[in-house]
């Protein structure tokens, strides 16, 4: 089978791997669609350490092509999607719900870190009653990839954030799973869903998905607005989806006291350490929150993010701003490098 | 009256006040003990800002000398306790449960901050009805006195840890919170709750209020030693009780994926941050919750601390090691500040 | 002034009454306008026990005529909303966040049942700092007229069902309350919304309000119709709207084992006692829960309700069916207790 | 082997069975020991209908006999304990949690319901890496024995009675389980645990087990002496340890407004319904919850409860209050379907 590899330090190509076998719990999908994640850039920057010819991708949709023997929730020719996260569902972490730390730190995110991914013709899941999930027949291929992890982390962003019905919260960035979280924040009943990010397609993207107000950081200091926009009161929650540390610090300063700050940034570019402003933080006593979180998995987790899709909540596809077939997966992996053509998803098809 | 005021950076000293006024919905208690806090003496090195003459002290008992025409739940001439922290029960914060932040960033905190405090003969509680507790008969004082701020900053401490039943916890530095956070973290059911610190009494003391481990720092890493007694993994709640980045970042080392790192600690001479080590915070996604608090006030959470009094749940006296009456309280503060004697909390008559 | 007061079982009147006084924590609102609740006709059928002569309403907007001394929050001539619940802020229950029981079962409930209610030309309203709420310029009175009572009962019966993000729901009956608890289930992240009614036209309202799917009790169980739509699980949550114990027996058999049920109904004509199916609710095992609430009040609350009105979350005025001048109020308050006309909710404007 | 098996309504004995094989995922464990749980003599009595033949039990300690293929957490030899809820890990039920409702209504509830029972020399687990746990060394079969049901289940209604630090909580009914729940009450940082039952035995085993105060209803009504022990407020949340209609309503009665019901009596003799006073449950708008739970399993929650054991948190051993070899099983179950002798737990070894 084809499949998109890593094969060194800012270098990937397609590559013939045999197609994979499952065990007697797993099952093997043959690929139809999928979508490339930044997470994958990261990777290849050499920001996360995998040994060269590791497929890449953890966002696909497919066809049931192989289910061990111990599966029962899903059988060879089913339309399936699989979470990014592939939890086994059996460890301490798992049995206590925080499956995303499956087996240890960032455990659950096996695609590409301990096992080959899925943008390839052909990909393994373990545990397949725990983590593959049949797509309804009134919902695309492309509905269902988004909640491989964009809609899932955007999700879980909003959760953690805790926002009071009717409460106010911020949204920094609005990337790919920034966006979702907006949509997230507005889905959980947010009164207020304030937007930050300054790329003019995206604070269009914004309030497409559910932002009340963008705030453009290049028109002035982010906080200040935010403060403007709460009556100098600060948001209940922030949310931070880009991954960086000047923004993790705004969103202490743009939360109230007693606010929550729900981390979905990955900052694995962002240096050794974090840093939260004292002042901000009420030196430590300002009963603010700082939460995080990996992308949830599991197929109870995204058959509600289908069901969501179904019932017309959420629609994600707005971001699928480029397509290309998997042949020409290459030039689609370097548009997302660079961000060329403000491209946000490009969809992939096999 | 007399009180211990605040006459400068690292001055302090009796001066002569006249006794408070009430409004209709205030008391004036007369004071028969205190304790000595630490935060005092960070406020007389300058860490909070507060004028010349200003009383000092927040942890006090007495007798109603005068309630405010308005005042119902208490009268004159009863003995009672008023938590450190006094909210107004009325505004945003308040009427959210986060009375802590009363009107603001650490707004609760009114005795000396906003306001005189309690270490004096007389002194004044805004909104009785919310503030002032009457003593159960079968208290001392010096019992009553713990409920002020030691227990129920220490309680807040564990209850913010999120410790599951039979869990594993760590507390970081066992000065008086410290160890009021060990004793609470026992009643709250963690199934091991490891102490941190290396003074020979204070590891005595840890034991007495229900650690089951103590780990020295001076013997070797706390978060190595830490690890061992935890099986590699990490506990599941760490509580910060000192106020130093150090220990701050030592709880996020020592907690699980997915674990809860609870602030108590005051991190006023701390510097302008707290920096939080990224590998250990899975990168921001490895579902880690940091929570903080200020002591939490009023009459309902004061009664539920007496009560675990009355049945012989905590015993906070062990903490009282030295004793001065009034006219020697600046002895008693120098000693505080120094920490000298091994100086744990100083009891202070009227 | 003029106000429209309980007069005996089955009969009620305007009648002269002085205008209130405020204490210094208090308030007195000159009233714009009211909605009639169906809580009132329940009063005066005699369920619950009230003098003769008490003033009837809960659910009014006005203008500040009076502020007591201590008042900081309002102030003459403030366009002001009031909550239907008026706790204290200082009790116990209050201190606990459980204010709808300020004081004692069912005490937030103070218009009517301890004092004058606000279907009068004036009303009192006390602690006004916590109770009292100016309305922003963008919002109309009859918007602000919801935030009273039914979009408070509505939320809170929203969040107590504790819906997942993306869960399922159902809301038993379709009433004004039950109509917010509609709306307050979609805005609170349910992936799928179940109304269950038999009248058309609020078969019609409940999907106007966010309803996917109406469950006509006529055509068929109710509990068989959800089972259907939910492939034979029963939902997360469901939600008794109605006051019966027939539908709340109903909600026992619609929920999954783990589901919630979330009572707002009131049960003040449903005899001695409520049934709780066994066989449904697992002999005592199936880990369902049973959830009660009275209408949350408060000026933070009502804030959040503001918000949701202000940036177009939630619009309740479609349940504004019938408009009357207060002189006309007997007809209203006639057509309300016999459900003329398909009446949902009649504006009583001053 | 031989194994104790239900042999029609009111009819228990030894029989001859083969030895159970494991699939991939299982274990079959040689036991060592046994409790005799309640629950069994129910289901003789019919209340829940099993095939003759069908092996009883579900409270056994062992060693591992054979561990099917992908097992991983145990091994041949291992000492191990099995709680006697053995959810899958995979169902929709379990990925939310509510593992004890596996596949459906107590479908976590296998052992003798959907297949044998462990009152015998081998017994099958499903799942094992789910459910198999090694006992630590310094822990004997005794002790891990009460972590397979009257632990989990004492500890889940105390969990589920969310009794705020320092609150008030009444156990109604001290068998085993209440016992338990008892202990866990106080473990859980209750400031006044009410126990209630009249059997002299009982009483002072409360008494040993945590309460402050043991109620007995042939002295008086339960709910007025628990009105008197707490000021005549009721308590902050009642814990049902029996499996009777009256006991439910005495807890809804206990309670204040507010306050949480939780049971953990398993209701299968009480007839079709329970009822729920309407007056004490505020009409149904008293803010009052009624949380409900079948024990909870798995290796994760089971390994907390023996950390607990191991540093003494709760001792059930005086539970234990008589023993027998297997060979004369039958003797005990009888004891304990007459409770005979005072019999609170027999144990049996093999």
């Amino acid at each position: 089978m084809k499949a998109l590899a890593f094969l060194g330090i800012d270098k990937v190509g397609i590559i013939d791997k045999p197609i994979p076998d499952p065990g007697p719990n797993d099952a093997v999908i043959k690929t139809t669609a999928s979508l490339i994640c930044t997470s994958d850039v990261h990777t290849v920057r050499g920001v996360i350490q995998i040994p060269e010819g590791r497929v890449l991708g953890h966002e696909s949709v497919g066809v049931v092509h192989q289910a061990g023997a111990n599966v029962t929730t899903c059988k060879e020719g089913d339309r399936v999607v699989v979470n990014a996260i592939t939890p086994c569902g059996k460890c301490d972490p798992c049995q206590r719900g925080i499956t995303s730390q499956c087996g240890g730190m960032l455990g659950g995110y096996k695609f590409t870190t301990q096992r080959d991914g899925n943008m390839a013709e052909y990909f393994f899941v373990n545990d397949a009653d725990y983590n593959v999930v049949v797509i309804p027949d009134d919902l695309t291929d492309e509905q269902a990839l988004y909640t491989t992890d964009m809609m899932s982390t955007g999700l879980v962003g909003a959760e953690n954030a805790e926002i009071p019905a009717g409460g106010t919260v911020a949204v920094f960035a609005q990337g790919p799973v920034g966006l979702c979280a907006t949509a997230s924040a507005r889905l959980l009943g947010a009164g207020l869903v304030i937007a930050v990010d300054s790329k003019p397609d995206r604070k269009e993207l914004a309030k497409k998905m559910g932002a009340d107000i963008v705030v453009d950081p290049t028109e002035g200091d982010a906080v200040e607005q935010i403060m403007q926009f709460t009556g100098g009161l600060g948001v209940d929650s922030a949310i931070e989806a880009l991954g960086s540390p000047v923004t993790f610090e705004n969103c202490v300063k743009a939360t109230k006291p007693g606010g929550v700050i729900s981390n979905i940034g990955y900052h694995g570019e962002a240096g050794d350490a974090l840093s939260i402003p004292l002042p901000d933080f009420g030196l430590g006593m300002g009963d603010k929150k700082i939460h995080t979180a990996l992308c949830p998995g599991g197929r109870e987790q995204v058959s509600r993010l289908l069901r969501l899709l179904q019932n017309g909540r959420i629609d994600p596809t707005p971001l699928t701003t480029h397509r290309f077939p998997f042949t020409e997966v290459e030039t689609a992996f370097t548009m997302m490098t660079t961000k060329a053509d403000n491209i946000v998803k490009p969809l992939i098809t096999f």
